[in-house]
């Protein structure tokens, strides 16, 4: 069996949950001031990177070097795939250099599972196109269920473009998966056309869900999209989807603010929505970290309990 | 001494056979999963690219970090080469900084040979203008070695741009040293004018030693020279020099194809020639990184048997 | 108390002399071949640079992982910071990923500072625009200590664009603060308008304080400031303010000539004088990089004995 992590639709709850606990199991030993594992010692991973992703890439880069692997940074700008190089050779060429897990973003929705089919080694989707991007979803739950306990039940709603967000998609399923209750809030121009396959309730009235919401996650508005005719001005918008202080106050009592970054404040987010107490803004980024160690652990420690993958 | 890897040119006999045999140990080491070796712990290897080269970067990179080197890469643009800082000034200061081994491409034919002037440290030559490529070509006699046995008579044909490239003048040099016989295959605008010091057959007809070769070296086709009036159009350029199934049928029982890639699949080596069980191609990049730790294991771990060179 | 490195002229003659001494112990133990130090295993330092400096961010990067850190380069180009990330998010991020130090290069004055006052780790200000560069100044300040003996009472010349140039800024207050007596020289549009929180004298005449210097220290000419109205032309500036061999046989005997590179031979030096016996500009780098070690333990190594801040 392939060991790959691609998205989250393909996740079974018994591995996401695995990989949830595998991440808390790696948090507490980091609270003891073991900031170094050997587990991955000899192990060397690839960050394929076709598309700018700093936050991304580092977070990457520090989990596996905190297991204690090996990384190579490999943009894809400037590279030989710029001379045309085929994904399948440059999948290829990686695998043959011994990388035991290569870490792609890429433009192009299902690139990562395409390269899961040339190479015998570990592939994450670390996001592709509009498609996936499942360990943010993953870092994202396992925020939720450390501020929130158990998401069963639990009613999260993600504001913002969820036509082009696979943070949104990689979130959807996986929170349906662990049995929350997902509402998506957008103008009715950013969401998809058919949504049959989205197990999520849709609103066009972020107010009307907001007083139900245990966690209100607001995605990053893409600047370049605002001045599209089919979108609403960015005053417009922001009145109508942004969060802020008024908006947090009607929130329930508990109920967590989320953002996966980068935010821009005054926009989707109000700088002190975004810094609040209510707001696990940080803590996301701390989490993304350890849920990328528990997924590379898991994949590449040779443990029997893999992650399932479609292939 | 010093001791550098400038060119297979000056390479001896037996220091070409001390490299092929190291890497043959080193493999062997890593096949009984042993992936990192402690060798080259506390040293230091730069990466200094004035062109980008992602794939031999990464194949050097890959093999310091399985000899447990340091490795930082120094890619040329953006930095104070851009501000005019000398080849030679920047020699002095990442020795100063602790180089051990500095490995360099460079648009420059040459330039190495005058880096390893300046530096008390290794210079290994990671490609030179159209100049020296010496890992890639023993890389390629590496492979060789393994699918035909000892090199000595062997027909070796290498086909395609000869006149720029670095590879098939590093291999002509190596596999005439090794005992091999070579000849290379281009179209006229595409040899040297003068090939008096290369030590090899010249030929402009790809299918008259196709049948006698045990080994084929497709060159990769460079697109931006395509259009030159002294050039074959890119149709008539695969016809005659490109290698498709039916000239693969043509070869011997046991001959080998290799390129040492990014490939133009359909141009001059068909997509399905390149996947075919006689194909090292990515043979070929496993045996870089190997062949590469064997390289720096050489230079830079302080055994008395060190590679010989110019200086 | 937060422990960062932001300015030299918050500095204390204490806290200098102790990473001037920790410097030269550290520097004692590479000398017995000890090339690699556990001292920070499991510690990861951020190279965050919004400016290119390739020649800083390789010192850093391998003074870090002398001392075992893990190092993780993030240049502000292509990075989220492109999309309009604040500093301040930026700086919370790699703060919450882990960074236990942040070493900035940033083009505008202050940035290291305000970065310090929003996270935890440590802050090592490596040039922030016109304003400080304090471990080019330490680096500088060990490498005359170790030709000249203790600083006390010595007389260093430093000559350029005063007006642009970090490095003299913190060399000033440096060696003030270590009780050298410094002259800076310069063409008068090229001195800051007001000096008066400078503790150095100045003067327009190089022949008239080289015979009375100690250690001379050029500073690089900017090129694109050469066309400027208000500047010297090319040939003018090289005339009265360069180092050629006539001004280096009229210093002192003992006396010492300093870059902080990257030079143009043959403008403010001439290339014999950068390379003769009197040139401290290669110890120089290779003191870079041993001070930034001293300074990267003492900031993270846990000691008691933090360096002092304004924090």
């Amino acid at each position: 069996m392939n060991r790959h992590l691609l998205s989250t639709a393909d996740l079974s709850r018994d591995d996401a949950v695995l990989i949830l606990d595998t991440a808390e199991h790696l948090s507490q030993v980091a609270d003891r001031s073991i900031k170094k594992l050997p587990t991955l010692r000899g192990r060397t991973v690839v960050n394929l990177f076709y598309e700018d992703s700093t936050r991304t890439r580092i977070s990457f880069e520090a989990a596996a070097k905190r297991l204690s692997a090996d990384v190579i940074n490999f943009s894809a700008k400037g590279s030989s795939v710029s001379k045309g190089e085929s994904l399948k050779d440059t999948a290829l060429t990686l695998q043959a250099m011994g990388a035991d897990a290569v870490v792609v973003r890429h433009g192009a929705s299902g690139a990562p599972h395409r390269l899961a089919t040339w190479v015998d080694g570990s592939v994450v989707n670390a996001g592709d196109g509009t498609h996936e991007h499942p360990t943010q979803a993953l870092l994202d739950a396992f925020t939720m269920r450390r501020r929130l306990g158990d998401l069963d039940g639990r009613r999260v709603t993600i504001v913002g473009d969820i036509l082009h967000s696979r943070v949104a998609r990689s979130n959807v399923h996986l929170l349906h998966t662990l049995g929350a209750e997902v509402t998506v809030v957008a103008p009715p121009t950013l969401l998809p056309v058919a949504m049959g396959d989205w197990p999520c309730e849709v609103s066009y009235d972020f107010d009307a869900v907001l007083s139900k919401s245990d966690a209100v996650m607001m995605l990053r508005v893409q600047h370049e999209r605002m001045n599209a005719s089919f979108f609403p001005s960015a005053r417009e918008y922001s009145r109508r989807y942004g969060l802020d202080p008024a908006r947090l106050a009607r929130m329930p009592e508990g109920a967590i603010v989320m953002h996966p970054g980068p935010m821009n404040r005054g926009m989707e987010i109000a700088a002190e929505v975004a810094d609040c107490a209510r707001s696990t803004i940080v803590e996301q980024v701390t989490n993304g970290v350890t849920v990328r160690m528990a997924v590379l652990y898991l994949l590449l420690s040779g443990s029997e309990s893999a992650i399932g993958g479609p292939q």
